[in-house]
């Protein structure tokens, strides 16, 4: 098969109960943990109490680590319920189909197909080894908070 | 509470079924991992045909995830077993007993006290998120496989 353009992937912990905001805390607490972005769900308000945070991005030391609520958008399974232990990987690939073709005929189970989501493309495979892989294309960000 | 030094962390994925070198085998395929370092079990001798692989350590795109058979030491609760579903975080800490006690005085639990393990000090705490961090030393190394 064709070589594939992995660029790298961050952790993703997909936190249950609308707690990302205690695990950012607890993070920040326990570890020293800075965070440098954050992007609320686009369909909450600013204005809401409890906002949704789709991603907030913490650095620990060098390493990132992404840090969601659990939501299913659109009937999609989440993470956490897929199984992960609310882990997954969120992997950025040049050409998120060749990565997903690829994963697949590894031995991956493809878990939503690729589609426009979050503002950028994006493909969700477990592994043979119960690990979620978010393959989401290089360079698209999230959209911004509406702050 | 005092800084702590932290450096980062790696992912490590704890496979169960002694499936740890399947498991390599699939990230190379699936996503064009390259194998940067491998540690045998210290107790396994190298012509056996089935060595447990105690940590191996791939890179894909920029990012690096440790590979490892699920394995009980001196009753020790595996990774796996305790929950985090099989993806735990090796933290490096230049100072051990610090960084479990700001971890522990921010909620997290102790799995396993600090001792010395693997040919480092490392330490095992749960976080209230049912994440499983191995917090251990800086720049000491596992022991060398017995190839």
């Amino acid at each position: 098969m064709a070589e594939v353009a992995l660029l790298g992937f961050k952790p993703q912990l997909v936190v249950p109960g609308m707690k990302a905001e205690a695990a950012v805390r607890f993070y920040k607490a326990a570890f020293g943990a800075e965070e440098i972005g954050r992007v609320a769900h686009p369909k909450r308000k600013a204005e809401q109490e409890c906002p949704l945070i789709l991603s907030a991005e913490l650095k620990i030391g060098s390493s990132l680590i992404l840090v969601s609520d659990c939501f299913d958008a659109a009937g999609e399974e989440s993470a956490a319920a897929a199984g992960g232990g609310g882990i997954a990987f969120r992997l950025e690939a040049e050409d998120v189909d060749a990565a997903v073709k690829k994963a697949v005929a590894a031995g991956a189970e493809v878990m939503s197909e690729v589609s426009e989501e979050e503002g950028s493309l994006l493909g969700k495979v477990k592994d043979p080894f119960g690990v979620v892989w978010a393959i989401a294309a290089v360079g698209k960000k999230s959209p911004e908070p509406e702050a």
